[in-house]
């Protein structure tokens, strides 16, 4: 299979809810970071978070191995920092392979779900 | 008219929701892949599943007919094997003439429904 | 401004909810489009519908005026023929002058509203 | 870190919606900008938001500053004048450094949310 994405994205709209409402992780509100690695190397990935008021915060790396996807909520990126909930943010996705990137949301604040995906922004 | 799209699309985000509320097929929840040929001959199509933690498993394999649309349940894939409900998963789609292709999911874990949709990353 | 879009859009995903709750025309079930003319001049629109087994239908004719939006529901094209509820179907939207073309969907089939949007897929 | 985006961008499916349930402003029914600035420089932009009926109204300015993030309400832009809730619009974003531009909304009409999000169309 041929190589398939981008090595750099981005994400204007994040947001994390702060209330949940059902059992976790299930239900936990979150956004969500969706990455596939369709390459035969493993792909090291860097992701740089930035912030309304201040300066931005990173690298946070992970990996995704050969051929594998990978869902990685942003609730759970905590070194350097974890990101705050109910607080705006964006993050850049930079990879030493092509990878495909896409975002989404799970807001459980109310009783029932409400959930939105979209394809990041393929930069170079 | 002319013949849209692209030969490869890649869709990141798989998840088919565990629970289902309300009755079958309407309301249960899905994954859904929405193919549009526009071209005047028959698209044959190779769908790969790419999975966290094993190698990818397909192809799966599909037409659609010269000037159709085509929505098709990933809940409904089944050969080689069925995805498995609440298990996170990428998609790639080749095709032999070019086809457009989105993604959509209908989440009625719980009492409401949730829907989203996005356009499938377009590779060559 | 610059005169910004393509002239050609296709969405495969087109199916609009059978049922709706709540009071008409807001809380109506509908898929819809929505066309934005930046330029100097009236754009020309066809819209040409997909089916899943039978031919496509149209055109669907519809002006959009020199720097105006307008949202058509699907639900509303009915010349040369309506589109049935609950009916897979895809579009593509051809326009003389570049337009920028949108979809979104309004689900209240059940007794909370899910909405959904994505860009169409821009062709030439 | 590469500057990402491009310096146009369109959106055409906006709506504010006339109805908001729960407590302001978290509940508050509204369409969002999320714009990413990753370079060096302050962004100065301009939205411009057409209408159905009328002339387009603008510019909307508002800066991003170097390597941040800004979400902006459309509910909040009131200079030269309050974009009407439940009314059909468009925007176009024009800024003089390459940003990435976000859509989404919130709508509590009815007593639980619906979320949306989308790339907005990247024009040069």
């Amino acid at each position: 299979m041929k190589v398939l994405g981008k090595t750099t994205w981005a994400i204007p709209g994040g947001h994390i809810p702060l209330h949940s409402t059902g059992h976790e992780p299930e239900f936990t509100s979150r956004d969500e970071l969706c990455l596939l690695n369709t390459s035969d190397q493993e792909a090291n990935i860097e992701i740089t978070i930035f912030y309304v008021d201040r300066e931005p915060v990173g690298p946070y790396r992970l990996k995704v191995q050969a051929r594998r996807v990978r869902h990685i909520r942003f609730n759970d990126l905590i070194n350097p920092e974890a990101i705050l909930l109910d607080t705006d943010y964006a993050s850049v996705i930079e990879s030493d392979v092509p990878i495909v990137v896409q975002f989404s949301r799970l807001d459980s604040s109310r009783a029932e779900n409400s959930s939105l995906i979209t394809m990041a922004f393929p930069g170079s």
